[in-house]
């Protein structure tokens, strides 16, 4: 799941998820893992794009989908959803989310 | 310049940088930064994310902007062409490129 995600032709979606955490683990990593996971099951995931994060810095997560219908499937999975909860309540300071259309892509290999 | 960016009410765009770095600096952390702060003083800039990389992982940095015409122009600018020359010569082992119109966003804080 790691590197650059293999995407389609454009048009496709983003979800450029950027976030914060609050100090100590309280189970996030494990969580983290699993919705990776669980987010490749669904119909539409194109792929995910994950930067690691230092101490205190900010972590920056993109999954690609086909369509925006195949994002809301994803935002509104009961599993994602528990994980949703608890990440305003315990795992984030401050977050930001943005869903994009993303109309064209270069890509480069030495 | 650095957390979550503040950005206006959608649309807007976003470039968003997927990169894996070839080993060595090579000057690239004084250019990395150089980039920046030139692009923020770009007509249509509207804010940047990036999260730190660890030794080869994977960096991501999402730009945003007012217009696609802001986006072409920073293309297109000297300076940012001479990196991405050097980008693509010395730097970059692979790299995505993606430019999206951000449709909607929301933003959390606790």
């Amino acid at each position: 799941m790691s590197g650059i995600a293999k995407t389609p032709q454009p048009p496709y979606y983003a979800v450029i998820f950027t976030s914060e955490r609050t100090s100590g683990d309280h189970g996030y990593g494990k969580m983290a893992d699993k919705m990776v996971e669980l987010a490749a099951t669904q119909p539409g995931f194109l792929g995910i794009e994950s930067s690691d994060r230092d101490q205190d810095g900010l972590g920056i997560t993109v999954s690609y989908w086909e369509s925006l219908e195949a994002v809301r499937n994803w935002k509104e999975h009961s599993m994602h959803k528990v994980a949703q909860e608890k990440g305003k309540t315990v795992w984030y300071q401050r977050f930001g989310l943005r869903v994009c259309k993303v109309e064209r892509d270069n890509f480069f290999e030495m």
